[in-house]
């Protein structure tokens, strides 16, 4: 398995703090040491780090735990790998271009006997089960709206339809976002908490390190992060529901369903 | 107008010799200082560095020069804007997905009134001409070649014919590969070079830096090393003729004209 971190917001803020506690999940206090990667959005381009190290031996997690980059939408992995060896081409996030924005996908669970044929638009380049779902999730987007991205309520509806598909065929957490909407379904676990005023300290639960966002916040800040388990041990999280399919927009879940 | 860096080699190969030089344009030695990138293939995986930061100012190139990654495909752009403002998504070089491939492109040139119509699988995400060549390249090879990568001469054809049309719109150098196979096209300016046995020092024209490859190599290796303009001042290097389509393969370039 693997675990996942999301965040979004609705001012550009760094990921720095919660991607300290999630990368020592990644050897140190925990052992996902099969890759890492994370994607940042910036207006409509994207970054993308990857590296097939552990979080906790890679100088590229270094630079992004150093280096702040504010962002309103990130996602971030690290991977315990079940299926596909490991290799650069099979960490996450996976990302694809769909009708002339990226799209960044990435995975937490297991997807057994699951072999998508008849991929029309996009095909795995590495062999995981999770690369597998996303181009089978864009793949039927595409059919469904061929030449641009619909009203959300009906992106999510069929969003919704192949996300309840492939959740049959073993464990699906996922974050996927296009750095306009930044959508999170839980399976069997995942969490979030909004952080917005009045803002407290918060300390990290795998590591000794905590943060007054009093101090680096202004009062209409909001920000979503969302975790395979929480990150913090004096916040509350909210623990996101077996079958939901959560839509985050500027740092609160909505749901269409 | 910007500037283009390549290596193709036979065996993985660190770039930080040439990267070094090449960076050193971004602000320092030349004036492209309007964001750069370098994307790595590793096996059939792909990293992809950006910055709208001038690569001498930019904590992400430091990593890159001071980080050796090894490749046998590497292609690195740095940015003097002509068309589309500084942004993470204007930069070079752009990435897709074909036939389960990463394909990686970078340009150096001006395409005057190019707006291609009928884009059927690949959209730009930025504003400028190079993307859009990009996405016409892919486009025109995939309705060519629907379901898989075609044997090379027959590539070959097709991406030359594309090539020539695009051309004639103006200013079409570039670099182009899928981890598999690595292409250079040269508009107007492009330069290489083939390292091999024996090797011997080499030294930047745009830092005082000799590298002793002989200290560095065995005898099977073989690197060729494209650029805009050459990188160093004691060795000799190719010009590419004006509208010449290489094939570089194990660091020799091919033409399958």
């Amino acid at each position: 398995m693997c675990q996942l971190l999301g965040m979004n917001c609705n001012v550009p803020t760094d990921i720095c703090f919660s991607f300290e506690g999630f990368a020592a999940r990644g050897g140190k206090t925990d052992d996902h040491r099969d890759g890492w990667g994370i994607a940042f959005f910036e207006g409509k381009g994207c970054r993308l780090f990857l590296d097939a190290k552990p979080s906790i031996a890679s100088p590229i997690a270094d630079l992004v735990r150093c280096f702040p980059i504010h962002t309103k939408h990130a996602i971030a992995h690290i991977r315990k790998a079940t299926q596909g060896e490991i290799s650069l081409e099979n960490c996450h996030p996976f990302r694809r271009e769909m009708w002339g924005k990226y799209w960044v996908f990435a995975h937490n669970g297991d997807l057994r006997d699951f072999h998508p044929q008849d991929l029309e638009f996009y095909q795995p380049v590495g062999n995981t089960d999770s690369e597998k779902a996303f181009c089978l999730i864009l793949d039927k987007l595409r059919a469904s709206f061929p030449h641009s991205k619909p009203p959300i309520e009906k992106f999510y509806l069929v969003l919704s339809e192949i996300t309840s598909f492939i959740a049959e065929k073993g464990t699906f957490n996922y974050l996927l976002s296009d750095g306009e909407h930044f959508f999170a379904h839980c399976s069997t676990k995942l969490s979030y908490i909004v952080r917005q005023a009045p803002f407290a300290a918060a300390h990290l639960i795998d590591e000794d390190l905590t943060v007054d966002f009093n101090e680096l916040t202004t009062p209409s800040d909001r920000v979503a992060i969302i975790a395979t388990t929480p990150l913090t041990d004096n916040e509350v999280w909210t623990t996101i529901q077996p079958g939901e399919l959560l839509a985050f927009q500027d740092g609160l879940p909505m749901s269409y369903r």
